[in-house]
């Protein structure tokens, strides 16, 4: 059963390993979510090479996988790094970013779930749905839909895939295809700063690093996320100040902020 | 005639229709012009793979190409999403990073002015008189010339290419060959901050979308940039807080404030 | 004799000269090595293209060559630019990034030494003894060993290499082969901000420019880095404003505030 202790735990946990997260993700966000994973105590480190991803998912402790700035080499490098990380029996965490803006996005979606089978899938409400519809069209990175229309396509697509899936928006759902978890924290000025879903998704690899139940780690990153994102907008002027108050708070988040903001129901 | 109301007027109209800008553009930015155009109420989208820019530029509302980074594939690229940008007549924004400094870079730049048909062409005052003159040489990416000097090139280039030019710099100068607006707002530690100028192109990938008359968008655009790096650099102690500051300001920015600041003159 | 004098002559001769730093450096710190070496005075330009660098290395006063996110291109596009630098006689400062935590990075590291000889090789404990111990494995891009264990490395390395080699950590250690210099300035906060060892490899790249003394320039660069570090450490809440206070800080450092913290010694 998920409370504030138990994702407290998990932070604790992240904060005394320091779980090395590989990271092959998009050119726009790499800074924003390297800087996230140290913010909360996990050591990320981002490699790309066909040559050397393979060696570099054998140490890690994650594997995150991040689509948003597509190209030939780099799904290469993406497979072959999951392969291992499958293998080796680590998390995977995948970020189909802008799947059903174009059809390259949607087939490599597809590709890297058949190929790497992630154990964690994080979108928004559009992404989700392209992923089990091919009729949705998705508008560039942003979502177009409400986090609930999703929810059907979300336990859809946990069944087909034995993945935990993540819907996150103003409300984030998470559902292992049975249970369904949400979170309701965070601000509506989360979405106004670029690659939050990207951090999510970087967090997400701290969390399953250190905690072996992938809904409840899951859920423990989502919840930090969004108490995080709260706690920092009510000190923000705009977008730009939210960037940085969000990694202050990510740092020094405590047990108390938890408990006193944790909105976290079954459904 | 451009005053503070049609300045506002288009800001609303980013605000309300949010349109899709589809940037291909250098590393250093990508996550400053995210952030600004999502700021601005725009939604922006990097993408590069030549299998998808095409299907990306065909339901974007702008293209925005900057140069900043340059490699083969990324020019493949630009060039494909530029052709489909200019048969289905959105907006094309070049930014010629950099032209100038070495042969790539200038023969790229004529390749994309040649092959795209660009709608707009930003650039600082040695990059501008580079496009037009052979024999200036860039320092980099830094201007070592006045905004003024570069005025009759910026004439000469909107002429031979049909684009609007504009001279960012200490002062903006706006034109289609034969109108010359300029912008005198702004602030110094502007060009302190690493792709000021690349955010300005995006920036103009957003207004271009919402205003079919280029030479008043492009000027809305320009405005509205060195306003919000105005009222910014005030409350700044350098550029780390600026970049934070810009960002707030755009987000937040008043018809009070474009009233009580734009010093826009035609020439 | 390193004093503060000199530091901030260095510092003085920065500001007056811009001097134009070429960096080849990875997709996760473009923006803060670009936004530092602005905030510093210099003038930074980043171009990896093959077609581009010797044309670039050619017009600038040093190279940067950090190996943060390696592939097949990009270490093609460094050896290019090295070579052109070396005949030029222009400082050039390498990152071994990451280097013992995979194959690949290791194999790069020794290809780059080997073919550019570096005037400056600047990383932490663990990447300074994968450098000269073939049995050292480094997690990650973080550092697992103290500073001191690695100065036995690093005069090693500094012999065996002609270049003055660097240890940074919580102590810094500047080292030729004969002489050690050490800075004991800094904060803890800033390894947990992304790429800050980086930022010092591209200030490394601006002292360089404008003092022969290698030495010297080395530990002014890592003085000032540290310096300001410290300070933007004591203004701020976490890792996110100590992001931008240090860029603030950078701007305006004074020649009191050099002279009032420097704490720099010869072991």
């Amino acid at each position: 059963m998920i409370s504030s202790e138990t994702v407290y735990t998990d932070l604790e946990g992240i904060r005394s390993n320091s779980p090395l997260v590989h990271n092959i993700t998009n050119y726009v966000v790499m800074n924003n979510t390297a800087n996230a994973l140290l913010a909360i105590g996990a050591s990320p480190v981002m490699a790309h090479a066909t040559e050397e991803v393979e060696d570099m998912s054998s140490i890690a402790s994650s594997l995150v996988i991040n689509m948003g700035t597509l190209s030939e080499k780099w799904i290469d490098a993406m497979i072959l790094a999951g392969k291992t990380a499958y293998k080796r029996n680590i998390p995977i965490v995948f970020d189909p970013v802008g799947v059903g803006a174009t059809y390259y996005r949607t087939e490599t979606a597809s590709l890297i779930i058949k190929e790497c089978k992630p154990t964690v899938i994080r979108g928004n409400a559009s992404e989700i749905m392209a992923l089990t519809n091919s009729n949705v069209v998705t508008k560039g990175v942003d979502s177009t839909h409400s986090s609930e229309s999703a929810l059907e396509s979300a336990k859809l697509l946990a069944k087909e895939t034995k993945s935990v899936v993540v819907i996150s928006g103003p409300e984030d759902y998470i559902t292992d295809g049975q249970t369904v978890v949400s979170t309701k924290n965070g601000s509506t000025l989360m979405a106004q700063v670029t690659g939050m879903g990207c951090t999510a998704t970087a967090v997400l690899g701290a969390f399953t690093a250190v905690n072996k139940n992938m809904l409840e780690a899951t859920a423990h990153a989502m919840a930090v996320m969004s108490i995080a994102g709260e706690i920092a907008a009510e000190k923000s002027a705009g977008p730009g100040t939210m960037q940085m108050n969000f990694l202050d708070v990510l740092y020094s988040l405590s047990k108390e902020d938890i408990e006193n903001r944790l909105k976290l129901t079954y459904e």
